[in-house]
């Protein structure tokens, strides 16, 4: 009989000889296997329960006999008497290895654990947080040796836990004393160490065993919203999502606005900065309530916005991002107490990551992004689009990545469009247009059934939202009421009353606002709206193609709100994406806020797109001469050139013109506005 | 002819071959010399000063020819025009090697000189700041690279000065674009590297080259005044001192009714740390103002203080120092943004360094006596006394340092005491009594020269300082007028009408109050105030002694501005400090101010005081029974039995006793007080 056992760990089918008497916990730790533990084996804080198999095994080659562990000990016991430990489950630190073992890690024994989500919608996220909780048993103070409370936390935390060399941050100087003694010099400490090599920290302790879950935020900063998603740190759930606007909007609506506004105000960049700030606390206290979760626990949060946003974050000034030749004051991922950015109602010294830029006009929100589809680990070429005010467009596949940001402006979103608005109840966000009566149908926000205008019910219709739009001018040119060059047609060209003169051009009436509710149209000025914003994101997705000497992707990934509500038919009518089989452009849904929680839950994660930003290449349409020839050529629909043989599968777009100029209704030139 | 030559730098000796051709300053760099440079050889800064020996060096065994270097070439031709070069000097960046060469670095051009200063009583400085300046060319932004400003200036960093993975603060990342344009790219930018390991970081930048010091602060933060320095980092000259109250004496005028305010009051510790910060914020811009610098070029504070102000300027409730085992929170020594601790009025990431503590009850301050007064590096023993509110003890040599705080009370700071008041103009400082007539003279402060008391001038007269009562005491003691037990004679027991009797006891009127002023008196209660609290400070050194096992010292160090005043005779008349020869008592000056000044300037000096605090052996005098035992034996003057030979070589002590009850003058009890 030999002295030590072989210990097959499932289901990484690790395995080895340890000796007999080595309890599973320390078995687990010496052939590196994932088995948590919080109190350190102390048996009270049951992270580490393994199933242990027994009989043959002839798969790994072994026979496990009843005594291959030792017998249920008191502590086990008492643990399943007062908390219930699942049948056939012992706890790691107590059982200990008597002969040849097979042993289940169960997925919620893991550390490193990939959860995964019953919505096909959500992100199964892999676990590698930059902060745990570590139960610890800390020296008393003596007077004959006056170390320092903090001294001897340090000290425990290394003589039990193995963690060196420990920074120490006054905020939680501050809260150490009272929680040391009230837990009676046993504490759990939660310690962040972010993975760079900058020494770890305790960002909260509270007295005794804490045996709930440390969480996070992850922050989509948008320009116009603020989007965040309180994160278990446990398993990557989401506990509660929140948003709200952005308080800078009354210094802009737009990212070059609110830049003029920090040029022409001395200390204008210092209130944008307080603004925003304030706005990332109020939206860290909404979501702590809303979970319901104690805001002490909330130990990190990470942080996706674009460069502009990005420097009034931090704090500077945005001036350079306003002209040529856009340099950022920094583009590298940033490792911050998370009170430097307003988030100072979490735990005592929590963690903020912000992703790393890609460029002065392409962000953190645009590295999310590539983080979340990875289109380096695909041997397929994806054209991925995340759409807002300027359109961030990554073009890659496992050999080369590129990525630009092209000025789409706010067409797309609803503005600029005469009867356009934000995506609310009572948008028409869907439309569809008889090719034969040219008569429309739609569906508003907050109704789920197709009306035609007669039947519209509640919420009272209030105007088109951004892919209603789309759809709109997507439906009027296959309904032959726009011609390829943007041109409405008149009653008489197009055979429909619904065209109706407005001088020299003629508008489209979707609804005429009876038997109440506003008139609703879609003017020539909205075509041409359209016009320069899908030749805009055009141009930029075929600048990276000219780039990679492509003529076709093999799919397009739509991400963002406004590309989980886009109909991917109308878009390539509209030539807003190049050509490709249709039912190869998906939905991303929410990538940028996908990629915020990936950076949250896992350093590997930010490696991962800290490098992979540094790979990227970055092309500047504003200085690419043949961007502006990508963006002339592409502002007919669906182009003045480029083949869509896809799209000709399933749609025949007719073949009209209106340029030899139907007449207008004759009236004065004064142009019927919206209301 | 050989393609190297042998070069000899003075006063290092250091010496070594180098390739012919090989510039000065990179002959230096490879044989490890102490060469200035901030531009980094451009020829712009000067700092690379030598001056080369020309002819026979039977010494070194080199004869030196005229060719050794090559000629003045035109970067040294218009240096010398533009800014003038002293005769012989050569800019080590332009000369270069072309045969043996004896090269002399002058004292301007080493990094780490030590300065000698002109006052004896101004400590020659240890060069060795954390913190210097770097001349660096950064590359310019680039829209096909689009790198941030930051990475391309650590970029350079790297490059011309082998600085590597910089840190970043948000304060410089702010102000970082402006001066880079401002600069047209070539900026000078100070780096501080604190030594820990930790990584080094930007705190200050200037456009162009920045020719000029960069500047330190050294504070003294002490329960009653805060003291302040401001020091060059180039030769650690002080260019401005300054002092204030501390402002939370309004909330208690000694330390523990600090802490009884923390605890009585929710938040009083937050409105303590509130007070202390502004006050340091005031006093570094006081400074500043005196000194007429830049205030953004003072890069960085040290910090010395007692636990007490030491917790509560970190925002740490100082509640666990109010009761046994007195606690730390933390004692280490600190680097910290200065802007954490109220002085954000400076370089943009100004860093502080805060001295560690010895114990609970023995702080930075007396930390940074060991660091000044190093009893560690000498044979012979001393003993080392910081008087305040509290008194610092060390006692110890090259074998073992003691350390012990002890509990003195404030009368040796003038409280306490009936006619006492503050160290000011009008307090009584020196005062002698005729051992025949029992008349006294005394000198008061603002006035420099001996009087009666009919004589006194301007200014008028106040009341008695510390080192007035100490000197009184101990005249009266010397007179007969006061016996070993303390008790003060009557008039018919001493032979002087200024003995008058308060009821049970009687007084010594030093000054009666005409012509006009207040009347002024030693009482009973006077004698008795100093007697507790030199009982404490010479029970406190004897418990040191104990523990060394040793009976007498070699030499007493008094620290502190108290301790400059003091006289040994007198104190030693007391029994304050143990019998030593008289002239083995010396007077510190300001040690805890000399000691931060040190760790000021030198990282060498932060390191041995953190190392040297972890070897003293930390004394808790409330939990030592023989302490109370001492305390009891020290109240007789000198001492009820220690022998004072010292003291009886100088000093006849008269052998009288009043314990027999020389009768008062009969009144009924009323004491009279100060008015």
């Amino acid at each position: 009989m030999t002295d030590d056992a072989l210990v097959i760990f499932t289901p990484s089918g690790k395995r080895g000889r340890v000796a007999k008497g080595t309890s599973v916990l320390h078995a687990a730790r010496q052939l590196g296997v994932d088995l948590d533990s919080v109190c350190g084996g102390r048996g009270i804080c049951s992270k580490c329960q393994v199933s242990p198999g027994y009989g043959e095994f002839p798969k790994h080659g072994v026979h496990v006999g009843p005594d291959a562990l030792t017998q249920i000990n008191a502590v086990e016991e008492r643990y399943d008497r007062v908390r219930g430990l699942k049948p056939g489950r012992r706890l790691g630190c107590q059982a200990c290895v008597q002969g040849d073992v097979v042993l289940d890690v169960p997925p919620e024994s893991q550390v490193h654990r990939q959860v995964i989500r019953k919505s096909a919608s959500e992100r199964a996220m892999d676990m590698d947080p930059a902060t745990h909780a570590y139960y610890v048993e800390v020296a008393e103070p003596n007077m004959h040796e006056p170390s320092g409370d903090f001294q001897r936390l340090a000290d425990a935390l290394e003589a039990q836990w193995g963690i060196k060399g420990l920074a120490s941050d006054l905020q939680v100087m501050r809260v150490l004393q009272p929680v040391l003694r009230k837990g009676d010099w046993k504490v759990t400490v939660a310690v962040n160490d972010d993975g760079t090599g900058a020494l770890p920290r305790i960002v909260a302790l509270w007295p005794g065993l804490r045996d709930a879950p440390l969480y996070g935020l992850a922050i989509d900063l948008g320009s116009t919203t603020i989007a965040g998603h309180l994160v278990s740190l446990a398993d990557g759930r989401v506990l509660a999502s929140s948003g709200l606007m952005n308080p800078q909007i009354r210094f802009g609506e737009d990212l070059m606005s609110r830049v003029s506004y920090a040029m022409m105000n001395p200390g204008g960049d210092v209130e944008m900065t307080r603004a925003v700030r304030d706005a990332l606390g109020q939206l860290a206290a909404a979501l702590v309530a809303e979970a319901g979760v104690d805001a002490g626990a909330v130990v990190e949060a990470s942080v996706v916005c674009n460069p502009v946003m990005h420097h009034l974050l931090l704090g500077i000034d945005p001036v350079e991002l306003g002209q040529a030749p856009f340099a950022l004051a920094t583009g590298e991922a940033q490792n911050l107490a998370a009170s430097e950015i307003g988030l100072g109602n979490l735990a005592p010294a929590a963690r903020a990551y912000i992703l790393p830029l890609i460029a002065g006009h392409v962000g953190a929100d645009a590295a999310a992004v590539a983080l979340s589809e990875a289109p380096e680990t695909r041997d397929d070429l994806s054209l991925i689009v995340d759409v807002g005010t300027n359109a961030e467009i990554l073009l890659g596949n496992r050999t080369r990545v590129l990525a630009c940001s092209s000025p789409t402006g706010p067409a797309f979103e609803g503005a600029q469009i005469s009867s356009g608005q934000r995506a609310a109840p009572g948008a028409i966000e869907r439309i569809e247009i008889d090719p034969v009566t040219k008569e429309p149908r739609f569906r508003i926000i907050g109704n789920d059934h197709w009306s035609d205008a007669p039947e519209f019910g509640t919420p009272t219709i209030t105007g088109i939202c951004g892919s209603g739009i789309i759809e709109a001018v997507a439906e009027m040119r296959m309904a032959g009421i726009v011609d390829p060059s943007g041109l409405i047609g008149s009653a008489e060209q197009t055979g429909t009353a619904r065209c109706v003169s407005t001088g020299r051009t003629h508008e489209y009436v979707i609804h005429d606002g009876s038997p109440d509710g506003p008139r609703i149209t879609v003017t020539q000025g909205d075509i041409r709206a359209i016009q320069l914003a899908k030749s805009a994101l055009y141009a930029g997705a075929r600048l990276l193609m000219d780039e990679m000497e492509v003529d076709k992707v093999d799919r397009v990934v739509l991400a963002g709100a406004f590309g989980a509500h886009i109909s991917p038919k109308h878009a390539m009518v509209l030539g807003m994406i190049p050509d490709v089989v249709l039912d190869r452009v998906i939905s991303a849904g929410n990538a940028a806020g996908t990629g915020a929680r990936m950076a949250l839950c896992a350093r590997s994660a930010r490696r991962a797109i800290e490098a992979q930003v540094k790979r990227i290449d970055k092309i500047e349409t504003a200085i690419e001469p043949r961007f502006q020839e990508h963006f002339v050529a592409a502002n007919a629909m669906p182009h003045a050139s480029d083949p869509f043989p896809e799209l000709a599968k399933v749609v025949a777009l007719p073949d009209v013109s209106f340029n030899s100029g139907g007449s207008g209704d004759g009236g004065g030139g004064r142009r019927r506005r919206r209301g």
